[in-house]
């Protein structure tokens, strides 16, 4: 069987496993499954059934992440990594995250199954991470933090809605919380970390295509922006108001204007304004603001440019201005010996060149890149929707992106690199 | 005792008299006193006490407003009403509202005691209404209303935040629910009603003068507008977002624009943006407006204006926008003979040419209008601030107040206006 009929088989396998998936969630009539949760176990299980079926061990590690590993040409050698997560966002869809792990259990099985990873000049670990959306703790990336060598003790404090604490929700897991810094790798045990996800976006739809590379999971940084007036009657005449609230729309539509002249993205999601009455001029007014761009020089650039022109408009609309800065995250810049594999891939199943797109979502390489060197591979979503029950992937896609993905394995082996040479153009880049 | 004499010492007799109104209160380290509540009733027989002290009658009407009656030259001639509410906001000042009341009552009183109630050709009515601010059942001016002839008994299925029916209310209160509509007065029965009133704006003091008349008080159009786009990820393309926060914000900022430049009053006091997450793109956002103008022709041109830019914006962001009139009230025109008499007790009292504002807030003379030609008497409020704790008035401008509030009354008998007479100027008005 060609490399190209196995994928069209395997892509039907890879949708009705997201179905199972599905299936297994807390939230009546949707798909929620969180970190550490009776769901997840169950998604966990069923994985790994997948997996052992074809001869490939299994364990949940440290940090409640499922792990599956397949040995190389000889025991022992260090792992590619084949991973994204399996949790999800409350009211999501079947793909984001489920279908890069699934993807990666289907290449590992097929690899084992064909006996073509006694080819490989590393071992395969297909990993399942236990928490990317932060759905449950409010903190994203548990999982591949803990598998990075990130992981925090403080965040075992947090509470879910339930008032359970992280430290009783890994005990509940089976898991010892005091244990969770246990699961970093070592860097000398991995070459490199691949992940399979739905773009999130609606660029390969835009350009009529399957698949793409990402260039850099974007910088990103959050705030939350307070315009501080006085609160008066509708009354009050205009040059003697101090309105909080026009003057945080003013704000609003020159962010828009500045990061669109800059190419990156920003968005304005929550608003409030205090106190509130219909006939009351807002004395206050609250908003978030998040900044991404494709490297942090220019996410940076953008907030300068927005905060004087936010300082411009306070002074002129007689209302003070602050932020807080509640979130910021560097670029993540895929490695470009393993980007090349997945574009190679990309070009080999897909027919057409390769190119890379800024990734504007977190994904969980940005954690697993504090250890090891990592690239990705964007498969088309219908309209660019995510974290919606609309999610949707197309079959022919779905086989294109297994195709590519398993390619870029023999091509990361073809390459004849070994660690050492990872370690070194990673180094380089 | 000169008449400048004579108000300057009950201006403060009506600010200690404001003071203890204030002690009459159901909020905890605050000022709130509702509608038909046993503070109502302590302060209707606070203030009955002081008019009863001078002989003046007084009653409780079928609508719970307080009624003090001075005959005129003869008994049973029409009265000239006097008045203003004795209701609040919660967490209000001493002197929106009660400050009229007071005044009012500080006239009556004078007019009393000096006799000089026997040269007037129409009897004196101090009417402190029950409810102008709707803080209790959420529908204002219903005590207005009722004498105004305005009532409607479906009012009375209201409930109040503690369930309690205005039905019941009524009953709590000792009147009969089924009786309220009977308190509408006939119009024979009166000439006219003034009003005294904090500006609860802060042009008077802008231009550094005690007092003021009202021209008009304003036509208001209250909305709720809807702005639909899409929710999608921050990583959407600015070229395929329907930002529906964004576009909002963009007509929040021509909405004071247009208002500037008419000359007229508009306000965006409430927002809400959905589903409201930092890295979501607001599918839906929600804000509240107001547009006040001196008269009706002058409030719907600037609405159309504000609609017709809110379609281009929506049009340009690809969202559409729609609205829902919540409320609307004509602009009601003060009567042009008894603002004159305003006019003329401010040019005595003050020694200053006087001059009319239109008054943006609302008052009951809105609805005593159904019934009657009304004018107004302005006084400066510190800062322009009411309905807050700071609400300040100055002592030396009470002064002018009383003392301009009574000219007014002897300059409209000085006219030697009949109710015939007013009548016919309120009909050619």
């Amino acid at each position: 069987m060609s490399a190209e009929q196995w994928a069209v088989d395997a892509a039907d396998e890879i949708l009705d496993r997201c179905d199972q998936l599905a299936e297994l969630t807390s939230m009546e009539g949707g798909i929620e499954r969180d970190y550490l949760s009776p769901q997840m176990a169950e998604a966990y299980k069923l994985t790994a059934g997948w997996l052992e079926k074809a001869g490939i061990a299994t364990h949940i590690d440290q940090a409640g992440n499922l792990v599956g590993r397949l040995e190389g040409r000889e025991p022992g050698l260090p792992a590619l990594v084949l991973g994204s997560h399996l949790d999800s966002v409350p009211d999501a869809g079947k793909y984001d995250g489920i279908l890069g792990v699934v993807t990666a259990v289907a290449v590992a099985v097929h690899l084992a199954e064909t006996g073509r990873n006694k080819e490989l000049p590393f071992a395969i670990e297909v990993l399942g991470f236990g928490d990317e959306e932060g759905a449950r703790f409010g903190a994203t990336l548990l999982g591949s933090y803990a598998f990075g060598g990130g992981w925090r003790d403080e965040w075992l404090d947090r509470t879910d809605v339930n008032g359970v604490s992280m430290r009783q929700a890994f005990a509940d897991f089976g898991l010892d919380p005091d244990k969770v810094g246990e699961a970093a790798r070592k860097r000398e045990d991995y070459i490199g970390y691949l992940e399979f996800h739905i773009e999130q976006g609606p660029i390969l739809e835009q350009r009529d295509r399957a698949l793409s590379s990402v260039t850099s999971i974007a910088a990103a940084s959050r705030y939350v922006v307070t315009v501080d007036g006085m609160s008066s009657h509708i009354a009050t005449p205009y040059d003697l108001r101090h309105d909080a609230l026009t003057a945080a729309a003013e704000i609003i539509s020159a962010i828009d204007e500045i990061s669109q002249q800059e190419g990156t993205r920003a968005n304005v999601g929550e608003i409030s304004a205090e106190p509130g009455g219909v006939n009351v001029i807002a004395g206050k007014a609250t908003f978030s603001l998040d900044v991404r761009a494709g490297n942090d020089q220019l996410r940076d650039k953008v907030f300068d440019r927005i905060w004087k022109r936010a300082d411009e408009i306070a002074n002129r609309r007689k209302v003070s201005v602050s932020h807080t800065m509640i979130h910021t995250a560097s670029a993540v810049h895929c490695d470009p010996f393993l980007r090349s594999c997945i574009e190679e891939g990309i070009e080999q199943s897909e027919g057409k060149e390769a190119f890379g797109l800024v990734s504007y979502p977190g994904h969980d390489g940005m954690a697993v890149a504090k250890l090891l060197p990592i690239a990705m591979l964007y498969v088309r979503c219908k309209g660019g929707i995510s974290h919606s029950p609309y999610e949707s992937v197309r079959a022919d896609d779905v086989a294109y992106g297994a195709q590519a993905f398993e390619q870029a394995v023999f091509d990361i082996a073809a390459r004849n690199i070994n660690v050492e040479r990872v370690q070194q153009l990673d180094e380089e880049a």
